[in-house]
């Protein structure tokens, strides 16, 4: 095999600089087995390296020469199927793995120390520990990819880089080199898992599953070699819908046994294959309550079809009614994956995964965490976040989401350490997600030369798949990997200069589009349909649950349990409380779980009211001075595309930031009736 | 020729009965020119007729045994090219007419008197006066249709019954009998201009002009059949998207040459083409502002083009900055046709027609006349209405809209009789549009079976034709003669329960719709895009220029002089003043040129805020009285089909209104904070 190098690609956190401290040393690659792909791979990527830069790699022993091992145990070390660790002595470089994905990983983290890790003995770069294991076993991307273009949400659902990289018109994308550049990409930051359909399955897409199977072949040979698993969205009514049974009722051994079958299929065309991702009765899609069954049923259907294989279903529990009635104060839909789900805990079967959202709306830049993950100790979970800006800003808008992420991750279900995660597990939503087993993002790629449209769209990506790898780690400090990799100290001409623009733009990214967004963890206030842009009451009176209340005296949703949808209730202790308190509430989710005053005083000794008009010209101002800041760069010797993507995107952000706010402020200004305390123009 | 008669197809106002009185009569059609396919077309009517009814036609002289002369006169009579009298005596009635397009309008004038025409000695019923004559040249349809599907705006824009019934998939409908069909309804209100093509002019539909002149010829030749002249719609830009010069300024003489020849090669295929429709530098659409140009410059040109085969050009005013800063109080979207037309009247050339939107703004159910239609005494202006329901419920929603252009063309620019029109032209809408010589609306046809999706807007299309022949007329009498026409007393159970009920639920529909929508002129408050159902805040923030500036003290748009915009000022008096003061303004209009608080009492006596409540809980209530009206025709022997048609769409109107009347009650109850005075449930 070769190494894929698209030279009209951006080459995101690749470069071929990434790989110069490598590709100019000798490397000895032993390994006992050689019939891993996974090895041939680490040889491809070694002598892609060498070649460009000097070096040797030879697959045979050490000899006096060599600077770099990369060694195979022939007997299990406990590090696990994807651990490594990494060692220095006697001027040589080892990478240890028990098996060849771990070196593999192994490899791609020489990749990131660099010069570094050829320096000192031991390797005592602080961003390396000497032993590596992922916390999270399955470490997966989902694409929301169409294979027919939506006539409503285009060919890549809540996409915003253009077509898909895997389906062209219906058809397998005849670009099977890119793929094998984002395999690549992915595997560097520790993806194991993709899925490659919209978990919306249309007709074309369901096909997938049985007479398109060639292309999933196709596919997953791909990402095989850079370990990378296979799963499929299907449709649960897919025996309804591919020539099998009438029904889709998951207790008809007519169904099961049609699942059997095609699922034995799967497994002959892809003998590594990882499972299913499922939506079923939620936003129109089928479901097992068409037959009175409960998504445990219909979960544990689809596991026991994979279990022989070693598959696991992955079903998402995002369900609520999206036929709500706006009138209708009682239903709370922040309230329904809690509803639905928590009684059913200990009722899946091992291999059936219940897929969370990170919160219990859906993906805004500023919710609590979803109740359901503390909620079923005897459920095995996946985390889904969002790496596709949906609500944050369609990767027109810089908004670096590890902090979010992280904040997430490091939030305890049992305590109030709800800062970022520092690495004890305990009951933290990594700590849970780890023992699920499954952390899951939606991905942001699509066919854009940048990959993400927003070259800094990227940062994202990558890391949310270090974090998946270790939760604990800081999302800044990941944020300057990703830097140290996309920006090679080499290529640019004041390498310290880039990494401080960028990071003075993007550290703090995420924060800054909550400022000028909705105010107080309230959430919504977007532009339906496309969840672009501001509109205050664009879901006001809607069907869809997403509320603020505003009127002439407050805003915000009741969601305690004396007065309001007793969604307070759904969280453990001490949370119940904190959130159940308009005193204890942290304000940034006061309006989620309260509704209040204009005038009440915030935590921070701001009144509301004030409170939406300073963030709002605060987050305004920065998303001005976040453009001055890249406007630094213009002679900095970036790529002169990537430098014009950017700035494009920044003026749409600086225009659109001061549109949230003149929105929102006038919005509040106009109900309110109270001026700003400084004076600033409010329309 | 033969009558088309479609069995898939509604008959609409001409099913097979009202021609009873005709076809069981004997009738001498006595024309000198018999090479008029209008003649051709008059006896095939009465020879279709005689076919089904058991009478006689002849086209030869009266014997004794004549019930009915249809009679061309040898020398012209003063009744002009479409006029025609209407007599009685020894037994016979006679229609005479000057020329053959009279003769047809008096055949189908004598259809809707049905038998009362052979009754009596003389024709003495009320509606028929023994002369007449069109008040307007020219009763045009505006068909907004696209020969290309259209990505964002489908087949139709704005149209609300299906597909085109000209254009399938690109090309020439194969279906040119319902041509026929629809050229004959057409015919019997009295209309005889259309377009084809939308106003905005795709690549595809602007080859209508040159390489697709074929298509154009035959949709020419079946509507010349009966009196309807063919205009097409056509770019600005056409020289240069139709491989004429690289420039489309009307000044250039190449382009004035392109043009030129262009339109001798239409009158080459279609001899008696009507003329050229444009909308130039409005909404995107190309124009002469490119050039430095003013719009009588471009409408001149194309006027040239069309001076010398007697067609004319109609240019539209819709000329507005359509990326308009919300934020910008002092642009007025309401001022800007004036602004834009009203400093060149005097400029157009005689053949030039300045086609103005009866409103300032855009099809609202209560907008003021627009002020341009009585600034340009040496222009000559066509007005024009819409007949599809843009604004008006999408004909999903009964509004029977005669009533709304009665009181349009009623009013009078120099008085205070802002009542129905009444006949005395004077300087009324209606006297202005006979001056300039044209009336024309907006089609809401489509291929729907009922031609209009809802069964009870064809009532619009009818009283648009009626209206545009006789402006005057009464739109409830104009029901009542659609009523007789499609729901014939031979073919019910029950004529008077279904005239009864009809009445009741049309006579009112549009005032109904008013009073659940937009409160007191400010207008839209629909949802963005599409235009159906309510959405308060939906433009209030976007570029359109449509807001209504609500807040928590009060609501409206202040247009005065004293205050305002100053669009106030640009009616003659006294309606500059009537309009400028709060205490004169008419309550319909008070919002769309005032801003006031929720407590100023209204001249009804109400407070605005009341006003809001009690027309919105009315206008509610008056929608599911229709629907009650209309499950008493269950059993009346109407077409089962079209009554389930109109039950389905009343269950949505219900729906919607209920919609309307909670979501603007809401609305304003969180702004004002005032309660209903009656205390009915406002969420």
């Amino acid at each position: 095999m070769t190494v894929a190098m698209q030279t009209n690609l951006h080459p995101a956190w690749l470069p071929a600089d990434a790989f110069r401290a490598i590709g100019s040393r000798r490397t000895v690659i032993s390994a006992t087995t050689s019939d891993s792909p996974l090895i041939d791979t680490v040889y491809a990527e070694v002598r892609a390296a060498c070649y460009r830069f000097g070096g040797t790699v030879t697959r045979s022993s050490v000899d006096d020469d060599t600077d770099l091992m990369l060694r195979l145990t022939s007997e299990p070390g406990g590090l696990g199927d994807e651990g490594y660790s990494v060692g220095r002595a006697d001027g040589i470089t080892t990478v240890t793995a028990d098996g060849p994905a771990g070196l593999l990983y192994g490899l791609f983290h020489l990749v990131r120390l660099g010069g570094s890790a050829f320096t000192g003995d031991p390797v005592t770069d602080d961003r390396a520990t000497r032993t590596h294991r992922p916390a999270v076993r399955r470490r997966m991307l989902n694409h929301w990819d169409n294979v027919d273009v939506n006539p409503l949400m285009g060919q890549i659902e809540r996409g915003y880089a253009g077509g898909s990289i895997f389906w062209r018109a219906g058809a397998l994308t005849d670009d099977l080199d890119r793929l094998r550049t984002y395999a690549r990409l992915l595997a560097a930051t520790g993806i194991n898992a993709i899925t490659v359909n919209n978990v919306n399955v249309g007709r074309t897409e369901a096909r997938l599953l049985t007479d398109r199977l060639d292309d999933v072949a196709t596919i997953a040979a791909i990402f095989r070699a850079y370990g990378i698993a296979l799963h499929l969205s299907v449709s649960f009514a897919s025996p309804m819908v591919l020539g099998g049974p009438p029904t889709a009722d998951p207790l008809d051994e007519s169904v099961r046994a049609w699942w059997a079958a095609t699922t034995a299929r799967v497994y002959d065309a892809v003998p590594d294959f990882g499972g299913y991702v499922v939506k079923a009765d939620s936003e129109g899609q089928p479901g097992p309550f068409a037959y009175g069954r409960s998504h445990a049923d219909g979960a544990n259907m689809l596991a026991d079809a994979l279990a022989p294989y070693g598959g696991v279903v992955h079903w998402r529990a995002f369900v609520y009614n999206h036929r709500q009635d706006w009138r209708d104060r009682s239903t709370d839909r922040a309230r329904a994956a809690y509803d639905h789900f928590a009684p059913l805990d200990g009722q899946f079967h091992d291999n059936a995964i219940l897929q969370v959202k990170y919160g219990p709306m859906d993906f805004q830049a500023r919710e609590p965490v979803s109740p359901v993950i503390g909620a079923m100790p005897a459920t095995r979970l996946a985390v889904e976040l969002q790496v596709t800006q949906e609500y944050t800003g369609h990767q027109l808008h810089v908004c670096y989401l590890g902090p979010l992420w992280s904040e997430v991750l490091g939030f305890r279900f049992d305590g109030d350490g709800d800062g970022p995660f520092t690495g004890d597990a305990g009951s933290t939503v990594a700590g849970i997600a780890e023992h699920g087993g499954s952390l899951v993002a939606v991905s942001n790629v699509g066919d854009d030369p940048f990959w993400c449209g927003h070259p800094l769209a990227q940062a994202n990506l990558y890391a949310f798949g270090r974090l998946a790898w270790e939760p604990a780690a800081d999302p800044v400090v990941l944020l300057d990997e990703w830097i140290s990799l996309t920006f090679p100290a080499d290529t640019v001409d004041d390498p310290a200069l880039v990494r401080g623009v960028l990071h003075a733009m993007m550290d703090g990214s995420w924060r800054t589009y909550e400022r000028y967004t909705a105010p107080l963890g309230v959430g919504f206030m977007v532009r339906p349909a496309d969840h672009y842009g501001p509109s205050v009451d664009g879901y006001e009176y809607t069907q869809w649950g997403t509320y603020h209340f505003a009127d002439r005296d407050g805003v915000g949703v009741d969601r305690t349990r004396a007065a309001g949808t007793g969604f307070a209730g759904q969280y453990p202790k001490p949370w119940a409380d904190v959130y159940e308190s308009i005193a204890d509430c942290p304000d940034e989710l006061l309006l989620f779980f309260h509704h209040v005053p204009y005038g009440h005083v915030l935590r921070s000794g701001s009144t509301v009211i004030q409170h939406i008009y300073d963030t709002h010209f605060a987050g305004a101002d920065e998303a001005a001075t976040m453009r001055e800041h890249w406007q630094r760069l213009a002679d900095a010797g970036l790529d002169p595309a990537l430098y014009a993507r950017v700035a494009d995107r920044l003026d749409e952000q600086v225009r659109s930031a001061r549109e949230w706010r003149d929105q929102i402020n006038t919005y509040f200004f106009r109900k309110s009736g109270v001026p700003d305390a400084h004076g600033r123009r409010i329309h």
